[in-house]
């Protein structure tokens, strides 16, 4: 459906992961080579972190390959930690407040999947969540209504607990509704100190997820000719992404089916993701 | 805040009313005269009957005086009954799906005004819709929200119940929530066989509506120079309007505060509007 | 590189052949099949006549495949002679003014192809017009160059000629800065009364264009399920298009390389194309 | 008809002056007070220096006054050298090419005014530049022609020159096409080093140009209770604007008629500016 890729390390140029590699966040909107789809070419966002309290984010309607904007943003902007996504619709309107990512605070979370049957299950999901974080409803997507639930319930103070309960949310009501596999994702998520990932689904055959294994993985991205760039990533460069943005295999981790990433610091824990049910 | 119009006659090219009057709609979009706001920039739209059992609709993003597209649209199509809008936000966000009018089936709204407070009781207002009508949400305004809420209560079946309906549910939750004065609306209705229009305000001071008072007064609104175009009107030719589309005050009819109204086939009723409380 | 279908015949919604077809030309803009590129997400255009003096247009930046006004105003629209066209670009911005169909007075054009090495010549192509037609230019495309070119070279009066002179002075001024084979093109163009179409490339490796061989060809190309949709189309219906817009080889025509095609009332005539040295 | 600013001096956000001085760049895209034009909504411009070799750019066809984008971007990018625009556009297409500023290498430039009749002598200006400059025109502005033909004559090494030499050509050929006030201009030029701006028009009522006195001017465009905002500005701040930032008269400086200006290290060089003819 969607692309997604995150990064933490040291200062980097967005353009360095964004633009520069073999098969670029930007490449994969018109050219995924293990997605469902081949185009992602309905928006596209980007939030990156600096010293002010909270990130920055840019998003569009265009398709990421023809956006000259983003090409200078990436150019002029670093940042310690960033997240970018490409979407293809599955559904739902053409309009910045769908694309991705979706901020609060200092939080922002981007996802690649769905609910299936979303329409039957949407407003029950709406409901659940109070008044002040209905406000902060801008969209119209299943991805934005994850995030404010489990921001509901409680994933700025347990990252992991907040996702788990809004995953078993979903698919309690789902399953009431009549949907055998309710839930297909691989979420990003950032608060500017850590990155989180989940890949999960209710059917158990979820969306890949790959994380670097080092900095030397990250900087293996960079095709030959610009060998220099290397000096740019730090040792505790990784990035995290729906799709390999090289065909170096070695270089790359499988995050497997059911599993919660934390990255920080440069280290990678994985454990099993169970939804609360 | 916003300003529209409606028509209802003969088929007229959209244009005669949208481009072609003394001050026109796209005229008022940077430069409204009796209108809070000199600039309703923030988007536009136009909803059309024909012989399709739905009216086509065309929304955008942009200011409508910089939209070539709708010059052509509105040069090309003729219909017997049409709706256009050109908003100025209060709040939510410029897309599409805020743009009005908002379509279901053979209906269309268009709103100017507001819920004043909005965010304190946009849950509760959205709770209210069942399931069927909440996967309608397209966008994240209030006005939009109204129109839901009157085919909840019945607006397809008595348009005067489902809107008095509505409009008491929002004064109900707004004074429950400790807004004194929670409406201010002018609601533009069609369904392809008559025009509903209302102004109301909780506070009993309704922003502007007119409505023309013959068929020579829409045909007046041409320019003197144009005037051949009069055979363009049909003898019942009716249109309402936020704000006078001319100078000519003989033309127009202040539709009084507290009014609901409707157009079929060229005669317009009035009747008191009462909110059920 | 981009897709195009020109229309002639009676009366018909523009649905019917952009939308509604097995291969319709918006399925084209995420999964064209006998493009160059499978993309065809850098806007669109359409064009249609009707009893106006000058055609309407409506032209777009967005992909084809996620505009709900396209889909309104394709169903709401019908005429006797249209042009739509899905936009790969080739190096130039994404706007508005670079989306196809070009409109001049009653002449439309649209384009398939590109002049390479264009930049290198762009500016002797255009200090050809003089200042009345070099203020239409609106755009930065090559094929709007095109346009205005076959134009100066007296289209309205001889269309043949028109493009013959424009598709040699191309191959002049190519040729005369190193570039070998400058031309490629498939041409789309209408005037109210015939359309016209060549498939010209100097290397003499056309990109594909076909043309339906009878109404009921251009009626097969409707699903089974909508077979009724059979009455929509006259008996001097007759479709040119980029690419088959169904499966069924026996309904197409194959245009041979470097023709120059003429459609008028349901007839199709061709003639071989040859540029004015 | 536009209005803009630029700004040379320590590292500064953009958001302080294009949104958080009293009367910002951005409250005059909707309510400009000494402009022609109340309306500056027909897209906008953002240009800004840094490390990198060339300078960022920003720019969009939607009003400034609704774009969340540019509220980040402004948030998040600090630059010691910017130049920001908005547009009132004067005849040619609302499209980002057509927005301000334009660049070529390091050098930005920002236009408010207009060449008059423009369209009886586009095609003579364009056809003074070679091949190169040529095709780098990408979009159908007056002032984007003036940048390159400036360029064309030297601007690079001598900036009053180049300049002085456009204007001559402009003033020229629009008197020989019959225009008796050829021209009418401030421009706001930078090439990363100084920022440059002329105030000029034929006729000799140029629209009006100001420049702040001392970095306390500046530091008096922020409203008083964000004055601890002082310490954002260096002591070599320097604005350069369209119309003053402020209600603040002491502080601002009109730039004469008919004058061209340096700044460079925060001292402001003022001499008078006479076309070459």
């Amino acid at each position: 459906m969607c692309r997604w890729l995150a990064y933490s390390g040291g200062p980097l140029p967005l353009s360095e992961l964004i633009y520069n590699t073999q098969h670029s966040l930007v490449e994969q909107s018109f050219d995924a080579r293990i997605s469902t789809q081949t185009t992602n070419g309905d928006g596209f966002g980007v939030g990156w972190y600096d010293h002010r309290e909270f990130p920055g984010m840019y998003k569009e309607t265009r398709p990421a390959w023809n956006d000259p904007n983003l090409e200078d943003l990436c150019l002029h902007v670093s940042s310690p930690m960033f997240i970018a996504h490409i979407r293809a619709a599955t559904g739902t309107s053409i309009q910045r407040s769908n694309s991705h990512p979706f901020r609060y605070g200092r939080w922002l979370l981007v996802h690649n999947g769905l609910i299936n049957n979303f329409a039957y299950i949407r407003r029950d999901l709406a409901m659940t969540l109070g008044a002040d974080l209905y406000m902060h409803l801008n969209g119209t997507t299943d991805s934005e209504l994850m995030f404010l639930l489990a921001l509901h319930f409680g994933m700025q103070d347990d990252v992991y607990g907040g996702l788990a309960r809004m995953a078993g949310l979903v698919e309690r009501l789902g399953r009431k509704s009549g949907t055998e596999h309710p839930l297909q994702m691989t979420l990003g998520i950032a608060d500017g100190e850590s990155l989180y990932a989940v890949r999960y689904s209710s059917e158990h055959k979820s969306r890949t997820l790959f994380h670097s294994k080092s900095k030397h993985a990250v900087a293996a991205l960079i095709p030959p000719e610009y060998r220099e760039r290397l000096d740019l990533f730090s040792d505790d460069a990784v990035a995290v992404v729906s799709e390999p943005l090289s065909d170096l295999p070695d270089m790359w981790d499988a995050v497997p089916e059911a599993t919660f990433l934390t990255v920080t610091g440069g280290e990678v824990e994985q454990r099993p993701f169970v939804p609360v049910a």
